[in-house]
């Protein structure tokens, strides 16, 4: 027996946990289990051992890895994306920053149907190779699973095209890609809102169900888009063909968002800058996993989700990017993890569970990723030198992913 | 005749001023000529030529560089950073995420002291070595001149060290360095304030001045450390030396540091989170250059400077680092920039000559630094392939500088 890759003199080997476990919640989220002078061995695409490097097997690999100084952690699970788009919207951003409103940016052609317009008219090969490009980008810097929506096709033909694109993402990177239908992001001009949810509910979801596109429905639970009766309708349809909810809920209102989601047992509410005691409480009646977008909260100048109040209560959180052109044009979740700990007040440990187990669980994945577990996907994180684990959220402005396994394989 | 380097088919070359300029104030900061589908040429480390593609010279190069799809602007000039220090301080971010007060993490040991006493107990040659690591990274984040403060020291020969420290890092690297004696930066435990006033004035400004290791001086201007009255003593001993004034200024509270700023005639006034109308009007009055240090707004949770405030009353606005381990631990220009943009509404033409001209003049290097203007040193950014320059705010979590030249040489 050889395996296929060793790391050696790790300094801290973090998240390793023997069993396969569930989502992390409340106080538990406190605890990230680190072994210090540590091994990591790989084979077949597979965690195959670990432990202190003193109880090192004698095992040959094909390649090792020295990591002294450096810490390893499983790869970035981020569980809420929109990385297929056409273009990128920094012209929006300038606009924004001279003061226009909403509205005008709207009026402009601005907005989520300005990434529809744009990706409509835009080849199925060009949107994929453009999106490819961010696939890999953020390989490099960390993430090893993803969740991907559709939602700027906005016709039958476009969101089938975009969710293709996301399954290629999946088998032709090394990245674990999970997708969610978002046919209802936002209502076209050329339909009513009621006549759009029509087309969502009779033709998208057949369609998509048909091809097996997507693994998930989401719908823009938000004032001006979709209401909770509306959200819950096309939840339940989409339920009817195999696609469990997962919601945008509670981003600029407090909207009933959070409560619809635990309504329908969605495995996830995202965003979550607007919710108080009662959004709480209902979440603590359910199983849904809250989840924090801090990319968005911190471009949009939003208030952050509140985040110990929902630790506090018991409750999992999990904190994915929301890489998307218009509120969050980033998917580095080590940035994520930094803005968690800086504007939400959660520990390095707690983030970074909440970047891991608890997007793993919310993308139903946990069997495989989000942890340093023996016969899970080797998925790990090799980061530069650095004194702690804590100086990754503390250098927020510092890149300290050095090298990545994704599927047992070296990638940079 | 032969260039060293001529860089070709550049998408668009910014900040191209034919002459040396003045700082820029007021709407003039709005700006940023931009040359599209450029070339640029350096010959003995100096900016030789530069124009449109279709009107390139008939001129040999050693190296051609192809920019197609990227932009080229000149080096930051990162004109506030304490980059020359012992140890980071992530234990304390993480003692005040976990609700430390300052009061608990001082008596911890923590703070400027926790960094002084670290500093103290570590060799020259260890510090430089670990300052360099510093200069190394924020070289190839596209930093191509610093000023570095003292003020870590707190003894005589402690505060030597640290700026003679801070000279080798311009004499060993190709950044262009200039240094602050910032030993009124905390009292330590040894001294009443008093006394360690007295020790600051009569001898170590001397000393610093004997060795001519400082260009400037500079107080920690705030309550609880030092009053304007003091601020002004020093300043005017430092004066008397040949150190021109920079002070910290209205980080935490409306302290007077800015009026005392402007009355010592201080280069620039830095930090600014806790200003309003009387102090935009005593900015008014003067030539102190009002800096913003965005990081440290950022990670302290502060609110940030009012920069249209001050840009709308016709001043000028600098953007610097203040790379420093306890309130600001990174040197990434390009984020500062972002976070002018997302948090104090620069625009993106206004962030970019806040951190290249602005900071030129505020470091006194405008006759070298800061623009793309013949005879100027060979400073340059050239960015990864970006849709346009607002491109890198916007995007705020990537790395888009990717490759570096200084002093006419290729880094990375």
């Amino acid at each position: 027996m050889a395996w296929d890759i060793l790391i050696t003199n790790i300094k801290g080997l973090a998240q390793v946990r023997d069993s396969t476990l569930t989502v992390l919640s409340g106080s538990a989220m406190a605890d990230l289990p680190v072994i210090e002078e540590a091994f990591l061995a790989i084979s077949d695409g597979k965690i195959a051992d670990y432990g202190e490097m003193q109880s090192l097997p004698n095992v040959t690999a094909d390649r090792v890895i020295d990591a002294k100084g450096r810490f390893v952690f499983p790869s970035f699970v981020d569980s809420h994306t929109h990385l297929i788009f056409a273009a990128s919207r920094e012209e929006e951003f300038v606009m924004k920053i001279k003061g226009a409103s909403y509205a005008e940016i709207a009026a402009s052609g601005g907005g989520i149907l300005n990434s529809a317009q744009k990706l409509q008219h835009m080849s199925e090969d060009e949107l994929f190779e453009r999106s490819l490009a961010r696939a890999q980008e953020i390989i490099k810097s960390g993430t090893g699973a993803v969740e991907i929506k559709s939602g700027y096709g906005l016709t039958v033909a476009d969101e089938l095209k975009m969710l293709r694109i996301a399954r290629r993402i999946g088998e032709e990177t090394p990245l674990k890609v999970k997708t969610t239908f978002l046919g209802a992001h936002a209502v076209p001009k050329s339909h009513t809102k009621s006549e759009y949810i029509q087309l969502v509910v009779k033709e998208m979801i057949p369609a998509v169900a048909e091809e097996k596109l997507a693994d998930y429905i989401d719908v823009f639970c938000e004032e001006g888009f979709f209401n909770t009766d509306e959200t819950e309708l096309i939840c339940e349809e989409g339920k009817k063909y195999g696609m469990k909810p997962r919601l945008h809920a509670n981003q600029l209102h407090r909207s009933g968002g959070v409560q619809v989601g635990v309504k329908v047992n969605a495995i996830s509410v995202d965003h979550l800058e607007n919710i108080g005691k009662e959004e709480i409480e209902a979440l603590k009646r359910g199983n849904t996993i809250p989840t924090a977008l801090p990319g968005a909260a911190f471009f949009l100048n939003l208030p952050f989700p509140p985040a110990r109040d929902i630790i506090n209560a018991g409750l999992p959180l999990a904190i994915a990017s929301d890489y998307n052109p218009g509120s969050s044009p980033s998917g580095n979740m080590s940035l994520m993890v930094a803005l968690a700990c800086i504007k939400m007040r959660m520990t390095p440990e707690e983030a970074f569970n909440a970047a891991t187990i608890n997007t793993a669980a919310a993308m139903e994945i946990l069997e495989t990723h989000g942890s340093i577990t023996r016969g899970k996907t080797a998925n790990v994180c090799i980061t530069m030198p650095i004194p702690t684990l804590a100086y990754l959220p503390y250098s927020f402005g510092s890149q300290l992913v050095g090298q990545v396994i994704i599927n047992g394989r070296l990638i940079n």
